[in-house]
Order: C-alpha cells, then sequence, then structure tokens
C-alpha cells in the first residue's frame, strides 16, 4: 500500500471507526477470560464497496450484514490487529493514543499466560476502554479479578 | 498540504462527513431560492480537536456546537466547497461521485441567474440528493418551478 493509501485508511478509521479491546468470558479458558482487539468500520449497507475495498487493502478480517441496515468491516486477533494498527500509526490522529494503547496492550501479551499477567492485561483493557466511552462495560480488571480469586488462582487480598 | 494530508482528510470525509447541495428559500433573492453547497464533518464534542485539525489545514469554513454535544465543522460557499472539493477529488472514495456531481453544479452556477438556470441548477440539486438519501428535503426543483411560476417568472406549461 502507498502512503497515500495508508493516509485515507487512517482518516476513514478516525472519522467513522472504532479501536478496541475487550475481556471476553472464555469458558474453555484456563484463566477464564481472553484479551480481545479488534478493528472496525461501519457503514450503511448501500455503502459496503468500500469496506470491501478496505478488505482487498488490508487482507485480513471479515464483513458481516447487521439486522439493522448496517455493514460492519471487523479485524480481530491480536497480531493482525498489530499489524494495521502499526502499518496506520504514522497517520493516524484521533486514534492515535487509543492505537499506541492497544498495541502497548498487544506487545504486553504473553505466549504463556499466568493469573498475573492476565490481571495485568486486563487493566491495561481498562485504560484503553476510556478512549471509547463505553457505557457498559461487562468485563473490567475487577471482573477478572473476582474470577480469579474465586478459581484460587490468585490470592485473595487481607481487607483493612 | 501534502498528498498525505490530502488523502487522510480525503478518508475522514468519507468515513464521517457529507457532502451536500441545497435550495434554500430566500426571500431577498429576486428568483426566491439560492443553490447553497456544503461539506460538513460531525464529531462528538469530546473529539472536535479534530475538526479545528482540519479547519487549520482547509483555512475556509466555521465550527458550531450543536446542543446535542455533537460539534459540526461546516464549509459553504460556491467557490469554498469548488475548492476542497477540486483538491480531495484524486482521493474521495465513497464520496467521489456526489464530488463531482456538486462541482459540475458549481460549474454551472452562472453569474447572472435567470429563472430557466435556477430551474437547470435545482435539477442538478435533485440529482445530488440522491446520493445522500435525504429523507425530508423540503425544496426541490419542483417547489422551485412553482414558485417561478407563481412569481410569472416562467411560464406555466399548457397540461395535457
Amino acid at each position: 500500500m502507498s502512503n497515500e493509501e495508508l493516509a485515507y485508511i487512517a482518516g476513514f478509521l478516525d472519522g467513522d471507526g472504532c479501536v478496541m479491546a475487550q475481556l471476553v468470558r472464555r469458558k474453555d479458558y484456563i484463566y477464564g477470560y481472553q484479551v480481545r482487539t479488534s478493528i472496525v468500520f461501519y457503514q450503511k449497507k448501500r455503502n459496503q464497496e468500500i469496506l470491501h475495498w478496505l478488505k482487498s487493502q488490508l487482507k485480513l478480517g471479515y464483513i458481516r450484514h447487521r439486522n439493522d441496515d448496517v455493514t460492519e468491516y471487523t479485524i480481530v486477533g491480536l497480531r493482525e490487529v498489530q499489524y494495521v494498527l502499526r502499518i496506520l500509526l504514522p497517520f493516524l490522529r484521533l486514534k492515535k493514543r487509543i492505537a499506541k494503547e492497544v498495541i502497548k496492550l498487544i506487545d504486553a501479551h504473553p505466549k504463556t499466560m499466568t493469573p498475573e499477567k492476565l490481571v495485568h492485561l486486563s487493566r491495561i483493557v481498562d485504560e484503553t476502554a476510556k478512549f471509547n466511552y463505553s457505557k457498559k462495560r461487562t468485563n473490567t480488571s475487577a471482573t477478572v479479578c473476582a474470577y480469579l480469586k474465586r478459581a484460587n488462582l490468585i490470592p485473595v487480598e487481607t481487607e483493612g
């Protein structure tokens, strides 16, 4: 991709898109939660062609049609999101800070997870959420900590 | 501005912005209606900094805060809109067609208006409205024609 194409995509993401990190409950995960990172572009279904163009450029992710006439182009996955954010970073403006935070989060994600590392990551996720002003977050670092304590995977701090 | 900056702004406009032409009732105009062209960028008020950056680059237009926590950066005026669309045109994708239509409309706008020319322009405005899927247009070429006929400025066609 040329710098002009990358700059265009960065502008499009700044205007319309979303960069986020979430804590997702996964019953098959030993520590109960997955750190999910994603980049999402939204357009009315009639404008979906631009999303297909974006996908043809970035060569990652998938497009889905929602029930409310909106089409979403989503890139998920730590490596995938890291790659896209790194190439867009020099051109991002509005979402430069969240992009940096999410790259930091992915850099901190270990190959082998431990309860302590998951708590550390979940706190970075909390930080990224501030940039998106999400009103109803189900899972926060507190949720993850509570789960790990209940499962006796991290020690319960003695109060007071 | 560099090509990268122009490409970024084009991406931002494609993702988030609006290019439009409207017929505006003007009681002080001899033919009753003005052709208004505008480019608008919208962001939540907390993200307004990016709109100030855009304005500093394009050096045109004004920023206003709406009551609903949205800040708008608007460029109005035939020459102003034509200039901005022309520099962004090579980089636009989603809004390239409406941009071309609006440039065509502005090119067709005469220094000295006549009723016939206004009818011609108002039909181009109707065409541009299709790109924006506006649901409630108050003034269409039909409104303008009806006005000009009532004012005896254009002949009423004999029916049937």
